[in-house]
């Protein structure tokens, strides 16, 4: 297989967006990106920032909040873009995903609001006080097919795990063989599996694709994300990337998810949060 | 002065808006809550959640994500509510805040996104890792009548600090004195001056009413929100809050506030991060 590019991959054939009217997609949410049978909010995250990064005037990501209303399906979809104000430098946007159902009657299944600007045209500052995650070396991590019983448990079960090259702290995996730390932490080294390097788009689908850091708590069963806001703060260099997970405070039945992702060249190029609730199995 | 109740205060009264019409609300932003020429983002915030609120069926904000478009100004405001969708245990909406020029002319303040649901319907687990800052006692902390010169300085400058009961931990503020700490923090005890205890609506205004965290790295100047989004996670119990806001990724013009609200039964009873723009003096 030819090393995937920026523009010729999975992931940009699976997030692409063909524009109908203005400010209004025609998309088609991939059954590649599923875990059992829900479509990962990541990769579903990217697809809008698509469409966004198209109706803006400006190129890149910088705040992308999105509420998850109903469950996607894979299939056909449309975005709704509205652009909220524009300005200089940033511009503000909101967009709707919507499928259909059988009789034809639109439902909405994410909305976002976002600001978009130019990575590129940011001055150089850097005053990180954050430290990037200690990870043991990618070939000490652990990978699907390192699951017990050759099951695929480490990043859920299904489609995505093969598009993704996912590599978890041994320190964080305790759960797919029964001992979560009970820490509340993900941590893993982070690629698409076809090679594709990362770009601010594909950054979206990393703050939400390791395994949730319920399960690192202990806990089983599904936790559908309410609400997640990822910010974009830097082109991340090629290389592999490192994600840290962390949640501190499960209570009330939900719990806070902060990501962040870092790359080669040890910057912090995204962090977002999300509010989750679990649903306790069974 | 009679101590102030909830839905009898200062507070209540500049968040109070009046239902013109189905998800249309009037209201006045009050000049008792500037900072400089500023309308403080928190108390925007509250306001905004007061008519969503009203607008939705359930009474609790959960996740608020707010885009500051436009600076606003003291004076009329007009807010128009969207319902997104309604569930059994939560409901999503958006708000717009807008205010007229002098020509008539719409301008968009502020765009909100919001899910909400009912705190008192939440079980009872708590796992929370995190823990409360480490603050001294109440009244070893800085009040704004500590300032040097006799000036407001601790937190900012104007009609805002008579209306809080802000006290500033000393090691968070030496930017006050030409001292700060250069690690990003600001800590602080947190009270409505008037007595009226915390609510989930007056926690939307606690989130963003410290002093920004830009100031103990040593910068100074506006420090603009470009979105913020809060998580409400609990009824916070009677007596002061404790905040603790931190800054660990400064870089290319932007930097990001994370604060955690505490109430005096050490529950973790909000979460928020900003994204902010760090604009230069002079």
């Amino acid at each position: 297989m030819a090393q995937a590019t920026i523009g010729n991959s999975e992931f940009d054939r699976d997030t692409a967006v063909v524009r109908r009217a203005p400010g209004i997609y025609d998309a088609h949410l991939s059954a590649g990106w599923t875990i059992i049978q829900a479509v990962n909010g990541g990769y579903l995250l990217a697809l809008m920032g698509r469409a966004l990064g198209d109706a803006l005037p400006h190129p890149d990501p910088f705040s992308v909040t999105a509420h998850y209303l109903t469950a996607s399906v894979p299939g056909p979809a449309v975005i709704r873009t509205e652009v909220v104000r524009t300005g200089r430098t940033m511009s503000t946007g909101t967009a709707r995903l919507i499928q259909f159902a059988e009789d034809g009657t639109e439902i909405e299944r994410l909305r976002v609001l976002a600001a978009y600007g130019d990575l590129g045209a940011l001055p150089d500052d850097v005053r990180t006080t954050a430290k990037p995650p200690a990870l043991p070396p990618y070939e000490h991590c652990l990978g699907a097919e390192a699951a017990p019983g050759g099951r695929p448990a480490i990043s859920g079960s299904t489609a995505i795990t093969e598009r993704l090259a996912l590599r978890l702290d041994p320190a964080t995996a305790g759960w797919a063989v029964g001992a979560p730390s009970g820490k509340g932490e993900m941590r893993a080294w982070f690629g698409l599996a076809d090679g594709r390097e990362a770009d601010p788009l594909s950054l979206l689908l990393t703050v939400d694709a390791l395994p949730p850091t319920a399960f690192d708590l202990g806990l089983s069963g599904w936790v559908p994300t309410v609400e997640l806001t990822a910010h974009i703060r830097h082109r991340p260099a090629p290389g592999p990337l490192r994600v840290a997970v962390t949640t501190r405070n499960l209570a009330g039945g939900f719990l806070e998810e902060d990501a962040e992702v870092w790359d080669s060249q040890d910057r912090l190029v995204a962090q977002s949060r999300q509010l989750a609730r679990t649903v306790l199995h069974g």
